[in-house]
């Protein structure tokens, strides 16, 4: 029995951010004025920040996605909004792509809640809902948008994990295909991948059930159309992916990933490696697994002429190989979805530094 | 720009009707304590009443289906709550097929807002949001537990007319595909084309766009796989056929119908045929619209070896002709969305009679 929580109202097509500052005034009634706005630090400077609403009670901070989320990372920003807000935030919108999201979904949650990001990476930990939260994705692919999950690394426990709950889940999301028409190519690509590479992992897995798989399934269908066509960034496209991205994020949200996901994870801790890229770095090297996929994949790589960096684990210490095992088979819940409780049997030491090693 | 309103949250799998007291506890927070049951009346004494978790404070209203639901019915069933209830409700809860679901929505808006049920016909008229509001699909197809309308007739008008609100949407959702496996097979392939029939309308509609396609291609696509299928009632197939139903619904939320429903209404107004049988009838006449998708329909009509009423226009009054063109060309948005403002020329009297005879 799966109880699935969903995105409470969305807002799709182009041009649809211009009607942000009516969707905020829902959240305004309940008297807090003041709006903090998560944008990706690639817009700061972009003419984009003048298409959003920014009054006098708001703030707006850059968010570096340099690397990945992290919890201390998180923590330090919920601490500036409280200095700089004083209580005052009616609302959190996430401007971005995968990290800023997570980011916005995790700083909103703990406004409301005492303690620390670490507190609640796992799941269903959160004890009260956070601040109304808003997403505006920029970026198509990691399905962060629909999503009850807000991944961060947690450098202490050398552990990529996610805040899961019905909490981390956007009040509203601003689905505007304008806003990835300038996404560099290789990035568009990369992102987009995360969807089709989460939904093939479902898709594969022990624990898939009709409903995820019918998400699953249809986002494939526009990924297909999308990655195998000759222009993946047309609007057409571009309105595809970003419908692909929320359809993958609610299947995913609904199921597990499978062994893509962990391997990313790993090169993720170790190199610091994006996540959409690494598990892009990682799907070349799955043909053990997903050979069909694999094969497809490639073709929409080849089709779209994107390069993929190569040799990522060359010349590593013993300690950096060993670091890239613990942090991959550290995920039990996808690793036990696609190979069974059994999973590390199969994923020996060897065969993990040997699939590395190909990548 | 389309604001979409969903479920906010949903339960899917066999046996998740046990989960529904669980689901109760949350609005029963508010101070009020009963629950008002609409069940289809098919249920009376049925062993399905003793699934649902009925205390001294709620109330169970039995839905004459016979006809579909009108707009008088809902307020005296209104009145009835008020009645026996007297403001205590907490919840209102439907579980039965399409026009049992659509009954619970409209009653639980009735409850919140002044007027009559004939007042809200039409689109986002309704100022007060309803009681918390609980939908149990017992048949799939007709997509009223993912959709913003309350369908009734209205005698007085001649009009069949829905209650376009985002506060008609459901709060909750049980999916339990364990409540389709008694439906006799006629009704389940009726119903279930319901979804097929809107769906295909939706994709060649001119109000088209991209997210009521995704939704659309993926209930076809289950569609194709329940129908075309040895068994189309088997577990699998059943719960393919929910979520169908459930993207359907959100599809059709999000766009309009075509030419199929607008006959169907006419039907329902003149000979009370009930919605779903009314379509497949309209269907099985529509050549000239979607030729295509007729053929499909009457390959899945022979591979499920389901009838269909025959000669149902035989012998009528010019009156009643005049009244079947009245009540089918009354629905002007999705007529428009088919075939353009002008539509009127290519439905003239003579056209719509003539297509009426072929049924």
């Amino acid at each position: 029995m799966r109880i699935t929580k969903t995105v409470g109202q969305y807002m799709f097509g182009a041009g649809t951010i211009g009607a942000l500052g009516d969707v905020l005034q829902e959240p305004k009634k309940n008297g807090a004025t003041g709006v903090v706005y998560f944008v990706d630090h690639f817009f700061n400077g972009s003419d984009l920040l003048d298409r959003l609403p920014v009054g006098a009670d708001d703030h707006v901070i850059f968010v570096d996605t340099t690397d990945e989320p992290t919890t201390d990372g998180v923590d330090a920003y919920v601490d500036q909004v409280k200095q700089q807000m004083d209580g005052n935030v009616a609302a959190v919108v996430g401007v971005g792509g995968g990290a800023t999201l997570d980011t916005s979904k995790a700083v909103s949650n703990l406004l409301n809640n005492p303690g620390k990001a670490a507190d609640y990476q796992g799941w269903d930990l959160l004890p009260n809902p956070g601040v109304f939260k808003v997403g505006i994705p920029t970026l198509s692919g990691t399905g962060a948008e629909g999503s009850r999950t807000s991944v961060m690394m947690n450098q202490e426990k050398n552990l990529k994990l996610g805040m899961n709950s019905d909490y981390t889940v956007f009040d509203r999301l601003v689905l505007d295909p304008d806003l990835t028409a300038s996404v560099p190519r290789d990035q568009y690509f990369y992102t987009g991948m995360d969807t089709y590479i989460h939904c093939i992992e479902s898709l594969a897995g022990s624990y898939k059930h009709a409903m995820a798989d019918a998400y699953s399934h249809q986002a494939l269908s526009l990924c297909r159309d999308v990655f195998l066509s000759d222009d993946m960034q047309s609007q057409e496209n571009r309105e595809k992916l970003m419908i692909a991205s929320y359809m993958g994020g609610s299947a995913i949200g609904n199921s597990f990933v499978g062994v893509v996901h962990p391997f990313s994870a790993g090169l993720s801790m170790v190199f610091h490696t994006h996540h959409c890229v690494g598990n892009c770095i990682v799907m070349n090297a799955m043909d053990d697994f997903y050979a069909t996929e694999v094969k497809e994949f490639r073709q929409m790589m080849e089709r779209q002429d994107i390069p993929l960096p190569e040799n990522v684990c060359g010349n590593l210490t013993n300690a950096q190989w060993q670091d890239l095992y613990d942090s991959t088979v550290v995920h039990e819940k996808p690793l036990i979805n696609a190979l069974g409780d059994d999973f590390k049997s199969i994923l020996t030491p060897d065969r993990v530094r040997e699939i590395f090693a190909r990548m």
